[in-house]
């Protein structure tokens, strides 16, 4: 059932022992909606936990001293940020097919919750999380205004992105009335970055590929190269490459390539407009939107390249 | 005489034939002020123009089409973003002592103008320019929001900064009401890089020094490097690379040399709490704020490096 989130609001406050469940291989805005609304209840008097299959990403740590730890038999289940049951990771088979509600703002395929609240005009849920709270009347702190602020700050590139709108920055505005450092958040999210991630990026620009003028660059993130930097990053700095290529003046089509096993190929594709990066994935049997898509491709690294780089340039070159 | 921006709305407004002059060497925050309060001067039936001792930068060429082009002799002169009447640069001595209102957000020293509006908990002028229209009750349109949008992000690096409250928000967000592209700028100030720069700076990040565990970074930008990237580069890429060394995860004070001459260094230090920066740079005759400052060293590269280590050791080591 889609419901509004005045009719979540009233849903949540009625409820209690409430669990509140973020996608694996998490993000600020999964982890941020889920410490954000269990400070949220608990303030509120409520019993509440989170649960995530994957660890919490190290630097975003601060999260957890919003909450207090409380052991309960979950009454109602809540999933933050999560677009399909199968997001859930290892904890799909416990509670995919009993979340009381949803709370989401991707344009979602199939609703699994028994209540699902969707709003893909917000930036991120954690916006939602803050609209529920307007609604309930609950109390607002600095600890669960970081929560907030971190899934906001994550999902739009820290304000860049074009799904920020007006809106989002006044709820931030509200957000920083209360007292946190946000500006450290922002450092720890954007700034920051391992001495291996310095280096793997070096490594990865050294040897970009350019053609057709400069207007397409490419990433190789080849086995060899993975191994080469096993132990000297964290796994975690192996995402977030896809931006690289687009970043160089003049590049309308960038393409990072991850090699996943012996002739496995996942294809980031960022485009600058009018070249359509979901069509291209299309031809691969992948998807993804107009400026931003993704696709794998298997065969060997040499016909990989070679059906790659003929559709690339095709695309380019028909604009 | 300092006034406040009430006066400084009805002096405007009062005003006519108005000549709006930034800064030399200017950024997104004294170009987006100057074009923005000429938008809006013009939009209320005055006569405005703007003017810079240099040329305005490239990716922010979309500021002019903010105004109309307008000759006239100017009846009253304003500064925007000018700290010191020096920054005018070529234009100091023509206009640095009849300028009428200066308006800025910087703490300044000598008040050279007739009237003086400081703010400086905004974190842009543009925030003040914005509150002035308020004031003044002027029409807002869309390049205009785009003008005063582009220095709030230039001066808070996208809302990243200490210097973004709340109202910075809620000023962004009231801008943003209007129509225009602000996920474009952001692409335009933050996202793009010359293929130049982004091989300078993985040149520079390769030969990074790495001290005290790690925890002192340090770039030299030596004039064999320089003149390396000659003609690869624009002058623009060599700017804002005193960033780079803290931004390696676990630095707690990174710097960045640059070489002016055979024996002129200059420092730029970015430092983590409680390391204090402008100390450092106090012991060099420079200066600035806790968290970043900057100095000059004479001698050759051997002296320059061995006085400063000494200096960043135990700047580290003390703490």
């Amino acid at each position: 059932m889609l419901i509004d989130l005045k009719q979540a609001a009233e849903f949540i406050a009625q409820s209690d022992d409430i669990l509140i469940l973020s996608h694996a291989n998490p993000d600020g805005d999964t982890l941020g909606s889920a410490y954000g609304l269990c400070g949220i209840l608990q303030k509120m008097g409520k019993r509440a936990r989170t649960l995530c299959a994957d660890e919490i990403i190290p630097r975003m740590e601060y999260l957890r001293n919003t909450v207090a730890t409380q052991e309960f038999e979950p009454k109602t289940v809540i999933s933050v940020d999560v677009a399909d049951r199968t997001l859930l990771g290892s904890y799909d088979e416990v509670y995919g097919d009993r979340i009381d509600l949803a709370i989401d703002h991707h344009e979602s395929g199939q609703p699994f919750a028994k209540r699902t609240v969707i709003d893909p005009a917000a930036a991120a849920t954690c916006e939602m999380i803050f609209e529920l709270a307007e609604l309930m009347n609950a109390p607002m702190d600095g600890q669960i205004a970081s929560c907030l602020y971190t899934g906001i700050a994550t999902d739009t590139g820290c304000f860049r992105y074009s799904n920020t709108l007006s809106k989002t920055h006044y709820i931030t505005a509200k957000l920083m009335e209360n007292d946190f450092d946000a500006a450290r958040i922002n450092y720890l999210l954007f700034d920051v970055k391992t001495k291996g991630r310095v280096e793997l990026e070096h490594a990865l620009i050294k040897d970009m590929e350019f053609y057709c003028d400069d207007r397409i660059a490419v990433i190789w993130v080849t086995s060899d190269i993975i191994s080469r930097f096993e132990g000297r990053v964290d796994a975690e700095d192996f995402n977030g490459l896809a931006s690289l290529p687009k970043r160089i003046e003049g590049v309308q089509l960038g393409a990072t390539v991850k090699q996943k096993g012996p002739t496995t190929f996942k294809v980031s594709i960022r485009t600058a407009e009018p070249i359509n990066a979901g069509e291209i994935c299309a031809l691969f049997g992948g998807g993804g939107h107009a400026r931003a898509a993704g696709c794998t491709i298997e065969g060997s690294l040499e016909f990989v390249k070679a059906k790659l780089m003929s559709a690339l340039k095709k695309a380019v070159a028909s604009e």
